[in-house]
């Protein structure tokens, strides 16, 4: 399998080292390839220069949006809540028909400071808007409720916890089940919410967990789902 | 220790009957007792009249919602989310200085059907709206984040749960944190999220609570925080 992963940042690195580490092949998508490797600084985030981790994930391809989700099975979005339509639109419509597009991105606006806007928020939700806008990419949301060392590592975290998935493609659904049970979910932690609309509501749990991260002072933590079986 | 509760609805009855059984005085607070006397039809929730409530719990009193916070050392606010601050004014700020205003409501808005909308969200919550408004009550938001059976029956859920405070006033907060380990939460469960604008957090966790009742059918449920410790 084949996967791209739009997006150079913490988020993105972290899915496609696991992501390689799991065996598959992965190209890692970037607005402008050159730009990308000729950055010298760490970014607004603080990660260190995209080359530096690069020279460190030497299987890890890197190429522009569109070549990126061109030659990939299954799409994932590690993008910005504020770049992501645009950086969808750059790797093309064409390029994401009929693919599972896992989209992990928060639609957090952090131009009024901390904490970031939501942004769209309650009627609305990222994960909708990318599957209107490409009604033909498969659009599955996951793994947006925890920090990136916990997605594909949640034995950081202890004891039981839960992991959701969004989406209106069923084996879509079933090919996510599959990848994040490889990344160490167990299966009867991931919690099935239902159709793309109900990406509202784990964007919407985003605020609860900047909460809880200012109060824990760690990322490194996550809710579980308790209910009767 | 004299609680009002303002909200004659389910969560309201359910609070009531609750403290009444741990041995408080309480007091249900109303906009007008003669009117919610009268009702001889299910509310718009669907429950049952308040005299027949009142008849299978004759220890609750009923008062207006000045009258009932005039009485009151603590004040409960199960409030609906759009009639809160109403309420609120109508038992008046005198009524309320210097007393711990524990706010169990949620900014639910169902105006335009199901799902609700919430208002505010995002950049204010109904925590921080009331307690900007009522700067002498010290206002602890907790118990919003599960269903009216859950708050005084944590054991309907199985396992460990958690539930949260936000609030500005400390000595408030450990009174509330005391309420809720005699409705059987255990202290290691109770989470303090910080001051009363973390109440954004739980509050917009609404969304993904309202996506979960739908997705499993019942509203037994509730979640863990798991981190390391």
């Amino acid at each position: 399998m084949r996967y791209a992963v739009l997006g150079t940042g913490m988020v993105g690195r972290t899915l496609a080292a696991k992501l390689v580490a799991s065996g598959y092949e992965v190209t890692v998508g970037t607005r402008e390839v050159a730009d990308t490797l000729a950055r010298e600084t760490a970014d607004a985030m603080g990660n260190p220069p995209y080359r530096q981790w690069q020279q460190q994930n030497p299987q890890v391809g890197l190429a522009s949006f569109a070549d990126a989700a061109a030659g990939a099975q299954v799409v994932v979005a590690a993008l910005s809540g504020t770049g992501a339509l645009a950086a969808l639109r750059a790797a093309g419509a064409a390029n994401l028909a009929g693919k599972t597009l896992i989209d992990v991105s928060n639609p957090l606006d952090f131009s009024a400071g901390f904490p970031p806007r939501l942004d769209p928020v309650d009627t609305d939700s990222l994960g909708e808007r990318i599957q209107r806008e490409f009604p033909e990419a498969k659009v599955v949301k996951t793994l947006n409720t925890v920090t990136a060392a916990v997605m594909v590592d949640p034995a950081r975290v202890p004891g039981a916890h839960s992991i959701f998935v969004s989406g209106e493609d069923a084996l879509a659904k079933q090919t996510v089940r599959a990848l994040l049970e490889e990344f160490g979910w167990p299966a009867e932690e991931i919690v099935d919410l239902g159709g793309i609309e109900s990406a509202r509501g784990t964007e919407m749990y985003l605020r609860l967990w900047l909460t809880m991260m200012g109060a824990f002072g760690t990322a490194d933590f996550n809710i579980h789902v308790q209910r009767a079986r």
